[in-house]
């Protein structure tokens, strides 16, 4: 297939899905949200009372159905387009510019990234300069460093969200975001915009991405989206918050949603590589005890280390996923703006950064664990490790997302400290050691490292310490050395992106052993259990180090923990297959052969599915 | 490009490189080796009397040169068949099968893998059946498992060298190597054989991979490859060889030198990465102090903390790599058999699975530390990620490359032992304490932790540890326990494969040590030592939760051990751009435009090529 033809099946496929009659309900309801959430959040709240069971099928039917549907093509149309126009535009704008894109009338894309700035959007160089004679702005791009670049259908679509430094006689109001036509529905470029093809990428063919220039390009003074500032006929600008800097933030927050459909995507991608190596495992034979039958390759140590802890994780990062999309939905029914709920940001920045560095590394193992059938294309993994590689640094680069929630970790921190930051941290230096003398406690007492509370303690604790460090050394650099900001912040940058992911590992812990107490059925709630130790074991595992360093492990128990994730992973393998099964996904889009799934194309590669070991049934579906 | 066209391009290629002079005269000299050893030991002898600098020019040149020849498809065609002739094939074969390859009078390929068996080769299930009446060879593929699967070249391909039971009147005299003719000059397909197209894959799209397929085919008796055994007209076998296990690891032997070659190629896309991902962080700039120039993305500290320890194993590989070369190179011109050097294989099976894998982590850091660029084909990121990612499990997946260095460590060590394993075993255990009382009193004094002399000691002292260790446990399990080999083997596997590591991780320490002691350039040495200290603290920092475990660093050394990594790392990220400058490779080899080397095609991804921060000269070549 060449670029163009996947491009044109991607377009195809997303004219499809948008012409599916609840697709287009739910995008219309995007537009009605703020008038209606009264009247929503009234029933579901009559939903969550009746039938709870209900409220689990919604949250799964939100899972399968994004899976299937944020395609990233999608996440850039409806996604960042439509998110940019919804949560920026005023109800008229929203009426103007996202209803028409559900109705299929034309297609958006989202115009934030230039250049020279990628990370650091705030730095962005695009122009939007008023001019008050015509009542029109004009956009343009003063270097080759503020070309939009990455532009997901810069080739095909027709408006763009564009992201400027609004300028009004000459003083800068920082960026705002801008509607601007980019071709007419026959292709013709509106004056002063020319796009460039950025062409093969190391995976999503199907999109293009291109680079969007602007010559001094003319648009009405109402395309500027303007729920957080706005511009008067005679070039009075006016805006519901006060600060530059905060009316920035409230911007990005329009990015959240998304970074949450990456999850997501993240998950689905790696739920698919682990149906598949976990299958192959199961049916594929490799040595074995001499004069024997060759075992299963599952049976082989290494191979069950390998999987096991990806499909722990990946079950902790579905449970966590749906914890926080029933925040976003919650904020959202309630009206609130997303920019407000900072804790949630961090939350979605944190599990974005997680989910898909689990991803990348679980996809690795999957594809070496399958060997050369791995390699194959035909087997899918391949693709799946292509197109979902660009997750970390996209729509807000790991790094950076792990900076989101430190600096969140740290406001929340510096609220409770109060005013007095230097008290706070003794206060919270001694509490940190009477913590340590408390819970290293159960470290030396080796019949506990099983326990899921010891492993809950532990990782909070972590994080605890972690965080307390760190703002003690951001304190003593800052405020003690008059170390400049960014310098002290960046000599502590390991540390920064330490806390983070102890934070997130925290977190998915938590909300997988809240799933398990919340199962009602004994035998799902007995292998779900399994998987939560193994989950919280080999979070440990990884940081034995730093709970050695901690005196939080003692030489002993750092072993027993190695013993007990061995031992873990050895016992899930066989489970593995019915949790695999559960994940749910239709053999259609399963596909490859190896688990299974016979394609004309490769008869060479077909292994049947294999049974289960044991006659147990299947679980109830996850 | 379609797949066709990526296959035809590579093969001009290869005509092209086969029919350069000197690849010519190196081809023949392959077949001429046995021959004249004595005269080129002579010559090297002098050589190395006489100049030592052109020993080191000799060992260079073999580097640069395997690294712009040993494509894969050269690999298939002239080292993987090429290798079986010449390494299986009595003189009279050599000629026969070999130098019309090096003459393009046909091309070749290797069939060892089958669908069923590709980890465990010895249990291959293709028959060759000696039929005396014909004095013919019946290759037959009895199973859809029997398949010979991943056959570089099988669609276009003349002549196989198929490994398959060789029996006689129903005995089986284990694996031997056929030379079966698949198809003639005009593609006429020999009788019997069939081959099917195995399509797309992650990478290597210009090899094409099939599948051969025997039904009766019939060869003469002259094709079996007769230097580890042979059929006489009335078919009776000798061998020079008398055990079957013994013969059949003759023949992996040959594989050796394909598996030195795929560890150049994976240093190749290694360095390559590098050079990209060194010099964009070094002109990208973003994020920066209130009010100043953004800073390089070089200086923040997640980046220099992810890419320079690669850089430092990089050098690290090509100084073991060199290392490994001279010997193979000594043992050829000694004319010893490669099968006989069982430790050599065992430095090369490490070898190659450490530098695969370090290759596939480092190019997915090179790619995320470049961002969206990365991700961009033309910044060639991608590709030597999907070309190269096959290394890890092919010419022998790394997890059994790790068991063939562990199966000679242990060799070693019963050798050591002598027979009595049990009083061995408690020798060792009492020298194991006196070396954790002597070598841990190091690890208490803080200054020390800097020093190499430290770290030698480190990553040698875990070595001995681990394999005592294993070797008592498969004891207690086989000898005590009387435990079935393969179980108990299966039980300490993630043992195995840490020793392994353990091992090679050593020897890459020791070889960049030595490399270190033998540069005379004053500048050059002293850069050399920070990335030695580097690689060396990168090494214990991985393992420091084990030297925790194990009382040989406390907390206190194990925290400094942190510190003094982030510090060498910072130290040495603007030398960075100098060591990768001495990789020496051609701009039109690293292409990419965010490494300073414009393309047309996308002038939107040309960053200039960084300047040294300082004013200092440029290394001599590495």
């Amino acid at each position: 297939m060449t670029l163009d033809q996947s491009r044109d099946l991607t377009a195809e496929r997303l004219y499809h899905l948008l012409r599916l009659p609840f697709m287009k309900e739910h995008l219309r309801n995007q537009v009605n949200t703020t008038h209606t959430h009264t009247q929503r959040e009234r029933e579901r709240q009559r939903e969550r009372e009746s039938s709870a069971p209900l409220h689990y099928a919604f949250k799964k039917y939100y899972g399968v159905t994004m899976i299937k549907l944020c395609c990233h093509m999608f996440g850039v149309v409806c996604g960042l387009y439509g998110g940019a126009v919804n949560n920026l535009g005023s109800p008229e704008q929203k009426m103007k510019w996202y209803l028409p894109v559900s109705e299929l009338q034309f297609t958006g894309m989202f115009a934030m990234t230039e250049r020279g700035h990628g990370s650091n959007v705030r730095g962005i160089i695009t122009e939007a300069r008023y001019n008050q004679s015509t009542q029109e702005f004009i956009i343009h791009t003063p270097s080759e460093d503020a070309q939009k670049m990455y532009i997901g259908n810069a080739m095909k679509g027709h408006y763009a969200a564009v992201f400027a430094q609004l300028i009004i006689n000459g003083e800068s109001q920082g960026p705002h975001c801008f509607i601007v036509p980019i071709r007419d529905q026959n292709g013709v470029m509106w004056p002063g915009v020319t796009t460039t093809d950025m062409k093969h990428k190391e995976g999503l063919h199907g999109v293009d991405n291109g680079i969007l220039i602007f010559n001094n390009v003319r648009i009405p003074r109402e395309n500027l989206l303007r729920k957080f500032g706005s511009v008067s006929a005679d070039g009075l600008y006016s805006s519901p918050v006060l600060s530059k800097s905060s009316r920035f933030n409230a911007m990005l927050a329009a990015l959240t949603p998304t970074r949450l459909g990456l999850t997501v995507q993240a998950m689905a991608a790696m739920k698919l590589g682990l149906v598949i190596a976990v299958r192959y495992s199961h049916s594929r034979r490799q040595f074995g005890p001499k004069d024997q039958d060759e075992v299963k390759i599952i049976e082989h140590q290494t191979q069950y280390l390998r999987l096991m802890p990806h499909l722990a994780a990946a079950l902790a990062l579905i449970f966590t996923t749906r914890y926080a999309a029933g925040l976003m939905d919650d904020a959202l029914c309630q009206g609130q703006d997303l920019q407000s709920n900072r804790a949630l940001q961090a939350l979605v920045a944190g599990l974005k950064a997680y989910s898909t560095w689990e991803n990348v590394a679980c996809l690795q193992d999957c594809r070496e664990c399958t060997g050369g059938m791995g390699f194959m294309m035909e087997n899918r993994i391949p693709s799946l490790k292509c197109d979902s590689d660009v997750f970390v640094t996209f729509e807000g680069d790991n790094m950076v997302m792990l900076q989101v929630v430190v600096r969140e970790l740290l406001t929340q921190y510096t609220k409770l400290m109060g005013n007095n930051l230097v008290m706070g941290l003794i206060r919270n230096w001694t509490s940190s050691v009477s913590d340590s003398l408390r819970t290293s406690f159960l470290g030396f007492s080796v019949d506990k490292v099983g326990d899921l509370m010891f492993l809950l303690k532990a990782v909070s604790y972590r994080e605890r310490v972690l965080q307390r460090s760190l703002a003690s050394r951001l304190y003593t650099k800052v405020k003690k050395n008059k170390d400049e900001f960014f310098m002290a912040w960046n000599a502590c940058l390991h540390h920064v992106t330490t806390l983070a992911m102890a934070h997130i590992h925290r977190v998915t812990l938590e909300q997988f052993a809240l799933a398990v107490r919340e199962c009602h059925i004994k035998e799902d709630r007995a292998l779900l259990t399994k998987f939560c130790l193994l989950h919280g074991t080999s979070l440990v595992y990884q940081e034995r180090a730093w709970y050695l360093e901690h005196n939080y492990l003692t030489p002993n128990t750092s072993q027993q923990i190695r013993s007990q994730l061995l031992e873990l992973c050895r016992s899930v393998k066989d489970d593995a297959l019915k949790v695999v099964d559960d994940f749910n996904i239709p053999s259609c889009c399963i596909q490859a052969p190896i688990a299974g799934v016979p394609n004309p194309r490769a008869e060479w590669a077909f292994y049947p599915q294999p049974q289960y070991p044991s006659s147990t049934q299947p679980l109830s579906k996850l």
